[in-house]
């Protein structure tokens, strides 16, 4: 692949490392000449991304108020910017780069020490690429962060105000820096846009009633950043083993030397009907999917086991017991990472793969052209797209999608101990109500249920009184989703009251509140409320779906 | 094994096959001259039992007011019975034994046709060894039966009444039948027994919150029958192969032919919490359970899997989905039977094992000696004790408790289709309370989680006000539950509140309502109610764990 190339004017950076506020302040009584030089940056390393628009507050509830302070000041002697807060140069900012040991970034005419926020970021060390100077054409791009929310975070850091001398027109002149997006692929109009840089779009309502495969350009997209540019002849995987041994397969090994296999599987973003928890329960930091960052695909590739093997991995072995690895860490070519457990990465009956096919296509760019990791049952996280490496580890990916983002916590946790809780791996059992209507009096509704680690959906339970009573819905087969050695994919209902729908006169609206919930054959069950399963990174959110069916808006 | 043997006296079964009413009423004009002669029946032949106490009762409330009615007849010309019903002789009632094809019972003098109920069985088949005759001694030692639920089963098939001929002070000379359980182990006095006959009896909540591992004479007892003697020396187990190969293996074979493993499981009875459903949500059809039919011990055999490749089963292959196999199909020693899917049989992360040892001891007789099945992660029921028979199969075993007895339903299903719902395998995450107390103010709770298929726990929440507000219990660390590939046990946890409870005065009794749910490591999560998922099995009972606690009751 080639990583897309931006030009952007930089300041140099000096050595210094200055850790102490005391310090930081002395430095800003200085004026250091500023020089300037080109600088090349490559697609990872201004990866300044988050996973998702959000990031978990510690403690910090979620403001819609706060607006970002653009003030400006068009003369130095008129500053009148909070007095008891310092003023620094941006020669000295510049001394406060990504490799100082004490990052600053400025936005706007604000200077922020980020150093103890580095390790939380939910975007990883990439914020560092934005350290020395203006953070705002960063954000221009990666528009993910311009939220009350997380400039709340930001001004937690707020450290005092760039020097007026090097305002004009009371800002910072900053550096411009190209569009990462402006290769990314057309999508349909068809799908529901949350974010369109990066690209986050889910399934309609309508197409995942329609459709028990997702045709490929109606399946959610989930991008934490731009879709890289590869050409498949350049391309090179890269299996890198416990002992630092690495093997590189081209696109037609992978093609030639394993044995092909197909295999149907849903994927669903751990936020998927976020929403959802954030209209029952409270606010919930990340995108606000609805009921529909969930799809299903026909993968064609070959097996990850296979794969370690011929690297050198002996899977055998390690499948008794015997390795010390635990983890396959997967790596993308824009900068994502994930890792899966061993046991899921050699199970013979878990179907991973690594996938160069999509429902009888070449994996389309936004899917991951021209390969990605297959987990399924697993978190749609851990499909790594436009896979470059595979590390066989004794630890979990570095990467913040595995360490921070992709967990849940308590309630209560709204300083959560991210270390001590578990990456979500395989997914709980979630349902959903993609089309309900009155049509001749009777109650109409069709839906999907899933549940992870191919653990196969027995029952859909469906209620119109709000719970009260419930009847089944009947569960649509399809042989397509029948590929694999276990039940990997969402399982679609359908479901027609024997009753009529009450309607208490011609004026009157008659409204049900409809619900659903479904069982795998762990007998696992939903909660009942999104209540009890609240937590502010709004992950997970399965609890019943309720909708209100009125037959006058509807019949 | 020798079958242990009763002497009982029966009548000579005659060869009539009389399927319809009407034949069956023309027989009863007939007045047969009685023969009898002593039968020998083994053990699993008069094995009429049941699983559990109950039956699922096809749409028929619970009603604890009804009795079984028995008015006697003193003279033939008082017969002052239902005149609209006919009366049978016994010599025609025993025409309608066990092979006629139309078996007939009697429970005091009436006549019950029971060729619709033997299917619905619980017990199975067994129940035709009470063809012909009276079912009262069989109830006399199987007093499981002796409910008003099972009383208003036998009802419906009511089609008459004994003749007046053949009744003495107004009821049948009834055959006697010695006692099978009369050769039973002794018990702790600790357990809870629920029925002695065949043993049912739970862990205390003291022996819960104070074992990791339970001590033998303490872990949860449930049988299905009576406790087979067996020698050890005289025992052979029996692996059947798809093609009718057959390999036997003594207690020394398996010793000496396979490596030992050591694996910690946690047991749990589909029952378990049944009681908490009843209280909670309606009447259930079941022993009615608290927390404690569940129990953890440290269980030494061999691998299942190793013995199959002895017995010439491909087991590689089978992995790789190249066979026909589909089940793994355990019989015990005294009648019972059950099985697992072949993934769950072969799967190399499975532990599945023959036990010998449990504990460091051999099998106590009560728990399987000698041999056991252990399905760590699955229902209990799957663990067949006094496992005499392995047989690989393309289906499921034929047993009630795999096809009728351990399944689930929604809450509406009070007339459930048993073939299209699934048996219970994996066990759903659940959670107790096994102690909770109020000292120097500070709440104080203990008890366990426990989510099946190997997930691990990752998190329990405990309220102390009926789930409004949340906070995390401690997760207890013990070495000796992590033998094994995967997370077998349960996770014991240890709560004390950080506020003081409160106390309104000091003549008031200031009483919380504590609650716990967990969440495993495939963050599925316990329903709220028991309602949601009621079902008049009562089965997989595993709502949030709600207690009342009283600070002056407990303080």
């Amino acid at each position: 692949m080639q990583a897309p190339r931006y030009t952007a004017t930089r300041v140099i950076r000096l050595a210094a490392q200055q850790r102490s506020r005391v310090q930081v302040r002395r430095f800003a009584k200085f004026a250091t000449p500023i020089k300037s030089r080109p600088l090349r940056l490559s697609g990872p390393s201004i990866a300044f991304v988050l996973a998702g628009a959000s990031v978990l507050a510690a403690g910090v509830s979620f403001c819609s108020s706060l607006r970002a302070d653009d003030g400006s000041l068009s003369h130095r002697d008129r500053d009148l910017r909070d007095p008891t807060l310092p003023r620094f140069r941006l020669s000295d900012i510049r001394k406060h780069h990504g490799k100082s040991g004490s990052p600053w970034v400025t936005r706007g005419d604000k200077v922020y020490n980020i150093t103890d926020w580095v390790a939380a970021h939910p975007g990883g060390e990439v914020i560092l690429e934005a350290a020395g100077g203006s953070i705002d054409p960063y954000w221009d791009i990666f528009t993910i962060h311009k939220t009350a929310h997380i400039y709340e975070i930001l001004e937690q850091y707020r450290i005092g105000f760039v020097h007026s001398d090097d305002l004009v027109d009371g800002k910072p002149v900053v550096q411009e820096i190209e569009d990462p997006f402006q290769h990314d692929p057309l999508r349909s109009s068809r799908l529901r846009t949350i974010t369109a840089k990066p690209c986050n779009a889910e399934t309609s309502t309508d197409d995942l009633s329609n459709n028990s495969i997702t045709p490929n350009e109606l399946f959610y997209v989930r991008n934490h950043m731009w879709v890289p540019k590869i050409e498949e002849q350049k391309f090179t995987l890269e299996v890198e083993l416990l002992d630092g041994t690495t093997t590189q397969y081209t696109m037609q090994d992978l093609r030639d030397k394993f044995k092909p296999i197909k295999v149907s599987a849903t994927l669903q973003c751990a936020g998927n009907r976020r929403n959802d928890m954030t209209m029952h329960a409270q606010q919930t930091n990340g995108l606000q999917w609805k009921v529909g960052a969930i799809s299903t695909a026909v993968w064609e590739g070959v097996r990850l086991s296979d794969v370690l093997i011929d690297a050198g991995f002996p899977v055998q072995q390690a499948m008794q017991g015997h390795t010390e690895a635990n983890h396959i860490q997967f790596s993308g070519s824009e900068a994502y990472g994930a890792s899966i457990p061993i046991e899921s990465a050699l199970n013979p009956y878990g179907d991973v793969m690594l996938a160069h096919t999509m429902n009888g296509e070449p994996l389309p760019r936004d899917h991951g052209f021209p390969l990605r990791a297959i987990v399924p049952g697993h978190v749609a996280a851990r499909s790594v797209k436009w896979l470059k490496r595979i590390t066989v580890s004794d630890e979990e990916s570095h990467a913040q999608w595995q360490r921070r983002d992709y967990k849940s916590f308590g309630p209560n946790e709204t300083h959560p101990d991210w270390d001590k809780a578990s990456s979500i791996q395989e997914m709980p059992i979630t349902s959903a109500i993609t089309n309900a209507k009155v049509e001749d009096q009777k109650m109409l509704l069709e839906g999907y249920a899933y549940s992870g680690g191919g653990r196969k959906i027995v029952r859909v339970d469906v209620s119109t009184d709000n719970g009260d009573t419930w009847d089944q819905a009947a569960l649509l087969d399809d042989e397509m989703l029948s590929l694999g050695r276990k039940s990997w994919t969402w399982t679609r209902w359908r479901y027609k009251s024997t009753f009529n729908v009450a309607r208490l006169d011609k004026q009157d609206t008659a409204c049900s509140m409809v619900v659903v919930k479904a069982t795998d054959e762990a007998y696992n069950s939903q909660p009942e409320s999104h209540k009890s399963i609240y937590n502010a990174r709004g992950n997970l959110a399965n609890a019943w779906h309720r909708l209100k069916v009125c037959s006058d808006c509807n019949g």
